[in-house]
């Protein structure tokens, strides 16, 4: 059997782990420095948990876990051919001249139409009467788990399971892998970290300042030079009320979220097809093509508002935001940008995007401010503000880039060679003393050629070999050689224990 | 809807991330002294790889990940339809009497057999001719994946997907959660970590030697006492062939296994049960009531095994291991145990298990040789030996015998009390400053009550508050409260960034 990996799944060899450990260290170090605290949840939700909440093609993308044995699947054939047969005897019933439901044939006829089949299991699977019906014990045997599909969820529900004991407001970072059933492609694989910091339970915009200024620490310890866009989805909400749409709000939305991908005329032409006029899709045209420096950027928008209240609301708070963002070093990368939408539709505030300067990437952050965070699990009025981190994308920028400081590949430093029983021995106490002092150390496994063991010490990139040989062993000393310069000395042993690797 | 947590997994809160990532770095920082480097591999493998690797019941605790979609059941269920149509045919035409197989209710009938259908589904699901002959597309359809069910496994399918490209002996170390469909109970998890060292590519002793010192120095630098016993496979073999039982290995080492549990009243039925006999029973009690120092338990044994060379084979590794760890310091611990055996049966020849003393509670670590990892995977005669600590009861031993650090909660260091706009604004200013010296700090997110902000600091055991009022801000100085001993003094900023907190 040649074996093989799933599909959009990487293994991370320890060059990779590596790098990738260094911008998680990154990212940790400064969520601390904000007073944010680690929380991990299991891979697995119940499937309870996860459902509803992606919208209709999210929940596709779930992996959902089977329980033990297959149980499960016996179970629902059974309900299932008793619901087939209970199907065609009322259609039967019904209209006694469809021949398609004869008594005899039925079934054969069925397999000859599998989609009718695919039909019924598929109403049996989602239709709860049918399901407590036919599957009494469907629930807790087909698939009750499922795989975590973002970070967000699972946090929402540990904060209403948990909202009684926790210090509010409560602010907590996360970073573990996520599962996508996506179709895989380059840069889209189906496990993948994500990183996320939210603060719920205050409505403060405090909070939005501060998650701005972990993007700008975090990207400025990683030396990635980046532009943070932000913007208020209660704007967006003034410009639909502006153009007299208010209720094309999220079409709006929608189709300004393309503008980055389509351009100004393909999203005018949307806006048009979405049912928009023409004098609408021409407010909205001047809206986007606002410009200048953030202070004109607030003044152009500020003309087309006028005084309508969100968009003030939505003014302020961008203002807000600036203002204390100057207060700290790290306000250069602030930038609004009006266009800025973010599709996804719980946004009621402050949104945020972080785009890579000098490289051609998508972006490599994003969040933003919503009202509800636990509503979903019985939880009500727990607002909150969070950001994300997209860090295959930032590994990614930083390669292309060449950002990765080299001191990372901390692995072995010193190779002790193995010539000989008694030779090793001592190689052996001598190693065991450097490791002591914390210099990360091998003997080769077994006596061989000097070629075989620099081979070795060359695969693995090891920065010294130490050489103890009989010669060495009566001397009492040992040759130490630099293997990136070449250069060899001859140390006694206690000069080697106080050697600088 | 009130949201819950599947069976048997956990959310971990700050405290518990903090701790757990204290023994996970402990252990890292040896592993890497070692010379092992990391490797992450993806949660989910492909189900070929796991199945038939964990014995009959490992397969049935083996997580299934379902693809996206429910296509794979309503293409099964055509599938089945069809294979029960042809079943139903082919019974009836070799037995045209059984009514039960009536070509009218035959249907009817068979719901009320259940147990029928189950068969039939279970042959389609498990018969790979049926298989491929009613459900072509089953295959990548149902659940071709499945969750990690220890580390071991996809390692050697690692190894031996990329062994052209590693540097033999291959050293590595993972540390990553499995997830097992087990009946969740005290201290049994169904997701919980592993965190294994293996080297594979050689058949030296002195990996043994540096896996056993491995565990000394993580235990000591973690603060348990442990006792870590070891044995040889070898040694067992010898003892079955010994009592002239040696088609009985398997037997023997099953029942020797279970000696620390039922004791070796019931270890001697059991021999007996398995058909052993008289004297050969007593050879073994024999041989389990070998004690005393390591050097005396090894001169007991050389009488007991005579010249078989199996015995004198598992001897030498026995004095080899404790010879190489005397040379280091941590040599204390590794106490000869030849009641060890160790259940799993593909080890070969030096095995271990680590126990801590003063604590009740099984085995904190264990592993040993074994010959050939790769071998299921298309790659021969790639010879390792490995070890794994139990981080779940670490974890416990150490919370019982109170062995964390204290200095391990370090969440927020420094509150800032939020009195004012004008008066945050400074707080604010000030909290940059000293979070670019490292030290984590909050600003409380709204103007509150003196009251609510000591409860949150509290809450999150925040060591000092920092007061700037309208007083201060006139003077330009503030008020550093040590919330532990209740002291208060009067600084100057200046002063301010540069005290120690």
């Amino acid at each position: 059997m040649k074996p093989s990996l799933p599909q959009g799944t990487r293994d991370f060899s320890a060059e990779v782990v590596r790098k990738r450990n260094y911008i998680f260290n990154t990212i940790r170090t400064v969520f601390e420095l904000y007073g944010f605290q680690p929380l991990e949840t299991p891979a697995m939700e119940n499937i309870e948990t996860l459902m509803g909440k992606y919208g209709e093609e999210g929940d596709k993308l779930i992996f959902r876990v089977l329980d033990s044995g297959n149980s499960f699947q016996k179970d629902f054939f059974v309900g299932l051919f008793k619901y087939v047969l209970e199907f065609r005897k009322q259609t039967a019933d019904a209209n006694p001249n469809v021949s398609y439901f004869d008594e005899f044939d039925f079934l054969n006829k069925l397999i000859d139409h599998p989609t009718v089949i695919k039909e019924l299991a598929k109403q049996l699977q989602e239709n709860k009467d049918l399901n407590k019906k036919y599957l009494p014990s469907f629930k807790n045997d087909v698939s009750s788990k499922a795989l975590r599909y973002d970070l967000t969820i699972p946090f929402a529900r540990f904060v209403a399971m948990n909202h009684g004991q926790l210090a509010m407001p409560f602010k907590r970072y996360q970073m573990q892998p996520v599962w996508r059933a996506d179709r895989p492609q380059k840069g889209r694989y189906r496990e993948f970290y994500q990183c996320d910091a939210d603060v719920v339970g205050s409505n403060a915009l405090l909070n939005e300042v501060e998650l701005a200024n972990i993007y700008t620490t975090v990207f400025e310890k990683l030396g990635i030079d980046v532009e943070i866009r932000i913007n208020s989805r209660k704007i967006l909400t003034a410009l639909a009320e502006v153009c007299g749409g208010a209720d094309q709000m999220m079409n709006i939305t929608i189709a300004i979220d393309k503008l980055d991908k389509i351009g100004i005329e393909k999203v005018k032409q949307e806006l048009s097809q979405r049912g928009l006029n023409q004098s609408q899709v021409s407010i909205i045209e001047k809206y986007l093509s606002i410009n200048g420096s953030n202070e004109e950027k607030l003044s152009s928008l500020q003309q087309l508002i006028g005084d309508n209240e969100n968009g003030n609301k939505g003014l302020e708070e961008l203002k807000y935001v600036l203002h204390y963002c100057q207060l700290s070093t790290a306000n250069r990368q602030l930038s609004i940008d009006f266009t800025l939408a973010r599709g996804l539709n719980y946004y009621t505030g402050i949104i945020f995007e972080v785009k890579a300067n000098n490289v051609q990437m998508g972006s490599i952050g994003g969040g933003g401010r919503y009202d509800d965070l636990t509503g979903l699990f019985g939880v009500p009025n727990v607002p909150g503000v969070g950001i994300s981190f997209g860090v295959d994308r930032i590994y990614d920028v930083m390669e292309e880039l060449n950002l990765f400081p080299e001191t990372l590949q901390t692995g072995t430093k010193v190779l002790f060679f193995n010539l000989g029983v008694e030779e090793s021995r001592k190689a052996y106490e001598l190693m065991q003393q450097l490791r002591s002092k914390g210099i990360s150390a091998e003997l080769f496994h077994e006596q061989s050629k000097f070629d075989k063991q620099f081979k070795y010490a060359d695969k693995k990139s090891i920065a010294y070999a130490v050489m103890v040989g009989s010669k060495e062993l009566a001397e009492k000393n040992c040759n130490v050689k630099n293997l990136q310069s070449g250069e060899q000395q001859t140390l006694s042993w206690n000069e080697l224990l106080n050697f600088s690797f």
